[in-house]
């Protein structure tokens, strides 16, 4: 079952220039970069890209940052110089072999830097051009700063997040960053798949706060529903309507030592069995428990007696005792579980990256399995390391030429 | 700039043949409709597909569900009677005609009903065939039933989310099934661009609980560093490494009067600004506070000093003085707040569905921008409502045939 890349990507052959910071626009190159497109990182020769030296860097300060080589596997490196104007008539040339091209500075800068649709259309009509933003052009925050928490803010999800008499907070997750890089990818490759036929190139843009709105979309049938805006409810359902949901307390008590337990209104089995599991089978039929309704009632006695039997098992024994009688039920597993878990390194969803520098690193590719086996992980390339072979690939630049831009400092 | 469907859609000849319920199928076709493709949903002729009756429910029980409105908006509805032959029969003979096949049945099921990817490869050997299941096949939670917050809770998602002194919490979005469905939608586009120059079909399948890992990797490079699990941090940045982050109180101290407010520490700028907007410029260059790790050091004085000024604004106002002055800043808004704001209605990122039943829905499309205009909104499907065009436009059905399927229950 593991990954051993005996199949072409499904996007081999298909080019992407990359111009793309941090975790918004890289993780939807990766995405193309693990399903065989070649991903071209166009980079500034001091440092490269922000995000290789961001947030959580290695002890070492001079090595890529886990950032960067989450985002950035399966990657080519090629160095340019875009503050001249050589480097960003080399970038052009690119542009002209390339079917997609992804940005995402701050807003104005790509056109500042005169690699704006308008410009990238005349030279290559085909292009798929997609910008991705933090707020809407045309709106009036277009010309704010965003990062992923800002777009989290702005886009209703921290409003349905956090305890129900607390305030707001973020969920550990970048949906602001991944979230819209996800759905920018799904929209290139729609456009990529019309281009095959019409030729036609397409102008793609996405605005992280924009995007959100595509993730809170059962909070806005609930809001639809009761009225008023959607609530914050902890760890159980938005709506409040599902009783049991939520996470229960396990042995040996540590801070994720839960395991979250829900039952579907529409499918009265699993209440009955979770009763079995629990050795509360005596409410079995019990009016005050019987229904979705009754039970909203008497939400507190059933916390209770859920939480009385979680207490007395650890969490993947009470997940696995719950799963196999038919409950829904999940450990709540913290990142470390999740990395030494065999089973997603049996199954290929988590792999060991091979980095030139930073040495093994086991980490999450592509999850998804193409006839039984995720895409193989590569290696996030070092700062320039494709310069040579990219210019010499897409351009036919021979070897004298190469060395001559970075006589010049262009690359 | 509203969207006006001028421009057929990318996928505009692609046919969908959706078995997939609830969200995290749907939410995946619902993406390839938008774009253009023909997405058909196979609807159980008693009551349809469970999620017209799910959850957060109209007032009248006997309408679909907004739940089912905002999650399958551009399809078409067949009945076919999936328990019977002759029905399934017919979904094959649909098989045929169609690019791409898309379940989300508990384990086992569809192979169960005789329509598991080996019998569809042999009618046809192009389909791309996609299956979403909660574990991953192979693993040891293959046949575990999953809901969305089953995946966040076993796939980290949790672990990450709540108060740093509290218990793991449920972010309010629903990443375990849209999360999930739009990495399908990738998966398949890309696998749907190679079959256009080899015919080859493909199977996907991805987990939800794999897929939870494509969003938490943030704190894994955060554990990479620290060497321990990610912790949780209520608002602010994970890591805990950057001050000022976090949501902070502002007039007149509703349950969503919060202004998220950050500073990276990539660009000293931002912090200098905010003293400047505070009224504190006096500490600029102050060195308990001018670097990252200085902050950090202080980070109880920072939040008070950012509070004492956040307090005094409403959270419009805060984000526009802060925006303005270039500190990356953004009002937590709630559902209702987002729901009204007519830039998104402009912008055509919220759009009006028309709905034969419902009537006017004000909902999210899909948030991107093609050439400026994010695709056109239509109505999600009654029951059955394209069963005669489809059947007749796919199979050459003529009306008696038709007829004669409903009478025999078929469809």
């Amino acid at each position: 079952m593991a990954a051993d890349g005996a199949r072409p990507g499904c996007l081999a052959g298909v080019r992407v220039l990359d111009l793309s910071q941090f975790e918004a626009g890289p993780s939807c190159t990766e995405a193309l970069a693990w399903l065989g497109a070649e991903v071209v990182k166009i980079e500034n020769p001091k440092g490269g890209e922000a995000g290789r030296m961001l947030l959580y860097g290695a002890a070492d300060q001079n090595q890529d940052s886990w950032y960067f080589l989450l985002f950035n596997a399966n990657k080519k490196s090629v160095t340019v110089n875009l503050k001249s104007e050589r480097g960003r008539a080399l970038v052009k040339d690119m542009a002209k072999r390339a079917d997609i091209f992804v940005e995402n500075f701050a807003p104005g800068a790509i056109e500042r830097l005169g690699l704006g649709y308008d410009t990238m259309r005349g030279i290559n009509p085909g292009i798929i051009y997609a910008q991705l933003k933090g707020f809407g052009t045309g709106g009036p925050y277009e010309n704010n700063l965003a990062f992923d928490m800002i777009a989290q803010a702005t886009g209703g999800v921290m409003s349905i997040t956090g305890d129900a008499d607390g305030p707001p907070i973020k969920p550990g997750v970048t949906l602001g960053d991944t979230g819209t890089g996800m759905l920018l990818a799904i929209s290139i490759l729609a456009a990529l798949y019309r281009r095959r036929e019409t030729g036609e190139g397409e102008h793609i843009e996405i605005a992280m706060q924009d995007a959100m709105l595509q993730y809170i979309r059962v909070a806005l049938s609930s809001q639809a529903t009761q009225g008023e805006a959607a609530k914050r409810n902890g760890a159980k359902i938005l709506s409040g309507f599902a009783v049991p949901s939520g996470t229960y307390p396990c042995k040996p008590g540590g801070p994720n030592d839960y395991v979250y337990v829900y039952t579907s209104r529409t499918n009265p089995a699993h209440w009955q069995r979770l009763l079995e599991v629990i050795g509360r089978a005596d409410l079995i039929g019990d009016p005050r428990f019987d229904t979705g309704p009754a039970r909203l009632k008497h939400e507190r006695e059933v916390d209770e007696m859920i939480s009385a039997w979680t207490r007395r098992h650890d969490k993947r024994e009470a997940m696995r005792i719950l799963g196999e009688a038919g409950v829904p039920a999940g450990a709540v597993f913290d990142t470390m579980e999740l990395t030494n878990d065999a089973d997603f390194e049996r199954r290929g969803i988590m792999q060991t990256m091979q980095h030139p520098t930073a040495g093994p690193f086991k980490m999450p590719g592509w999850p998804v399995r193409f006839g039984g086996r995720p895409p193989k992980l590569e290696s996030a390339p070092l700062l320039g390391q494709h310069t040579n072979e990219v210019l010499s690939e897409w351009l036919g630049f021979d070897e004298d030429t190469i060395k001559q831009l970075g006589n010049d400092k262009i690359i």
